[in-house]
């Protein structure tokens, strides 16, 4: 009953490595090189035909997709309690704000590196980075102003959600945002910084541990 | 305990439609004008910040984000069988293909239309118009090759993921893909079609029923 997550500095798979070391999972973590394109080779794509990170290998087969992963590892290990599992409404709140994440905020984010997936031509890749502050940061404005209860996500008990948006809102200050204009997400971002889960994992991670 | 689901003609909100209806749901279903910008208004906005549909309001409050929605209703009504909620890992292969669904081919798809979210210059929209076939074809095809595994995506059972699916493929000649250069997706797209829930919603959204 092992697990290895693959992972790569400085993305999303954060989220899901974050969550395995606090539910306490007995896990590997495997570093995929973007940077030298790990990710194209035949036995990554073998594995994972994505070619992305993160991808969690279990005895069952192969599981993709961020907010996919953190259900299941909730799921998997439901003492952690973080998710709210017995609860479906709840559990739906969840799902919603680890599918915002994923689906606007980290993909106004990858328009700053990542253009390349929808246009061709430089200037429009160009165009694409100019707009990122903007665009990463209406969506961490939504954030700001309604999905954080406070002081978690979903209110006084942590759960997955703020791995996975500590993750994200990692990002702001590459992507052009000043987090100081969310006075939320960054005191969110402060305290998720002082876990000492979130500590041991950043500092693997950056190669500090 | 009534729901009401905020809707728009060829959008994503058909999916969360289709599973309503299939589950048997008492439900209002509430068409919102994107081309008039009724999602813009201040009504609308109150209800929804995000501005989007889908929108499902229920008893709770008001969810959002397609897969939280597939899930929620899924749980909400256990006997249609909508979901594999007994089993941790085959309902994390449904989260998982939804969250595709909804962060890469429906982000492929977007930027035809809605290019605005991510860049300004009109050459950089052109640019990104031009891609949008070969994006999302490539989304399309790492599902035609080994993630639907027939005749349902989830295998012998319907899912919730079949109507997300069915909606995102109808979108493929409108992006500039031929789907007969995807036989199994054509053909799962064929066999929804003819199911008599799929025929309601579909003559209910394009205003023939």
């Amino acid at each position: 009953m092992s697990l290895t997550l693959y992972w790569a500095p400085g993305s999303c798979a954060l989220a899901s490595h974050l969550l395995l070391e606090r539910v306490g999972a007995t896990y590997e973590a495997v570093r995929v090189d973007l940077g030298k394109g790990q990710q194209r080779t035949p036995e990554y794509l073998k594995l994972n035909p994505k070619g992305r990170v993160p991808a969690l290998v279990t005895e069952h087969g192969i599981l993709t997709e961020t907010p996919a992963i953190l259900q299941y590892v909730c799921q998997r290990f439901p003492a952690a309690g973080m998710a709210p599992l017995d609860d479906p409404w709840a559990l739906a709140q969840f799902n919603s704000f680890n599918s915002y994440l994923c689906s606007t905020v980290h993909v106004a984010h990858a328009h700053r590196l990542r253009g390349s997936r929808w246009a061709d031509e430089p200037a429009a890749l160009e165009a694409m980075k100019k707009k990122v502050p903007q665009a990463v940061g209406d969506a961490f404005a939504l954030i700001e102003q309604g999905m954080l209860a406070g002081p978690w996500v979903l209110g006084e008990a942590k759960s997955a959600c703020d791995f996975y948006l500590f993750t994200m809102s990692s990002w702001m200050e590459g992507d052009g945002v000043d987090p100081k204009g969310f006075p939320r997400i960054l005191g969110h971002r402060e305290r998720m910084a002082a876990d000492p889960v979130v500590a041991k994992v950043v500092a693997i991670e950056s190669g500090k541990a």
